[in-house]
């Protein structure tokens, strides 16, 4: 077992299991959400967005190598701002204004579907508690980040009129953070996992984020795409409008 | 507000939010379910159940009270069995045997939906992490136990033929165990709730309980009815038979 067939193995994890296969994207690249589908998607995305430094405050927190603790800081920096850069967070809520939400509402993270808080605390749980392996290679779906922010760049352009710089700008910046994240995070990885028992563990830490993301469109789609039932207390469109 | 306005609250809460008000029950006890639906629901709600004494031991594991420890470690023991009873997961396993599933399968919790994981953990932690107060009222949906469990059996016996004595002893069983907690479970919470910040906790925890069950089933039914979309690495039909 090489660091290569491990990266390999990682890869395919992504190909087979990785949330761009979920129709729900296909329907939101290509056109086929309406406005309020589109915002119950920024609503419940938001909850994700916002518990990252979370999660990432969590990794520092059990993190005792400052080099490592020091080049991972930027990822809570990216999402939370600095004196000369207003953050993901920021950049998330302009979304949420382009498409019509008030963003105090969307901030509150009230009517965020509670299998999206389920799907999100479980991963920042899993950062805090699970080895320290594993908190490492959950952040590996960052690999396949870029293929979809592109995707996702091009076909809101494309199809729906809110998409401007403005609106758009979280997706922008993510194309050259992610890289950046996960060049760092793949060859601590493949330099750690270095029998295969721990090459089985990274593997697994991925596949549980893999199931993070797709519960958390599994749970969007069935609330307002298809069959539509909305939970008991999550968001209802004309809720949390400017 | 006394201690008749707070129950009355809480008994609002499981009106408009307990599961028993979820489409897939009616299709369940309605005799709806394809044998694969069936099974499905099975291996999913088999997760829950054997995730209960564990909640109730991380329960015990904070509570102070020697008196209300021997109390609450009765449910650990309708779950488990004693020398003289085998327990709720050993009968649940009974069912499984009955919709011809193979039990180790089942007992081993592989293709449980990610889904109904992230919510059964949540509940799990939210009793070992919350206030006290909180992970007493979280247990309040036994109130609303005893209504669904007769409507089952009924529905079940009149549906399926896996449905016999044995079978469906675990519900059986609950149909007595469930009050029993409840009674006592109720009475501390409106004993202990002595202010309006109290009372509103004691009802929030309720509330996230409703949207650990219904999460559970709206995923199953995601998965398995309708759309009908399995997750990746989820139960295929086929999968786990006897």
């Amino acid at each position: 077992m090489t660091a290569t067939d491990l990266e390999q193995r990682l890869r395919a994890i992504g190909a087979a299991r990785y949330h761009d296969k979920h129709p729900f994207h296909t329907l939101l690249h290509g056109g086929g959400c309406s406005p309020d589908q589109v915002r119950a998607w920024v609503i419940n995305r938001y909850y994700y967005q916002s518990r990252i430094p979370m999660k990432d405050a969590a990794f520092l927190s059990r993190c005792d190598d400052p080099a490592l603790r020091r080049r991972w800081r930027s990822r809570i920096e990216d999402h939370d701002g600095t004196d000369t850069s207003e953050g993901g967070l920021e950049r998330w809520l302009r979304l949420a204004d382009a498409v019509g939400l008030d963003r105090a509402y969307v901030a509150s993270t009230r009517g965020v579907l509670p299998a999206t808080r389920f799907a999100v605390d479980a991963y920042v749980r899993y950062v805090r508690d699970m080895p320290f392996l594993q908190a490492v290679a959950a952040s590996l779906t960052e690999l396949f980040a870029p293929a979809i922010h592109a995707n996702r760049i091009a076909g809101l352009f494309e199809h729906y009129d809110f998409a401007d710089q403005r609106s758009m700008s979280y997706f922008q910046h993510r194309l050259t953070e992610a890289p950046k994240d996960v060049a760092f995070g793949l060859a601590w990885v493949l330099a750690n996992a270095d029998t295969p028992e721990k090459a089985d563990m990274a593997c697994d830490a991925l596949v549980f984020k893999t199931d993070v993301l797709w519960a958390q469109l599994d749970a969007l789609s069935a609330a307002y795409v298809d069959p539509g039932r909305i939970p008991p207390g999550a968001w209802q469109p004309g809720e949390g409008l400017a």
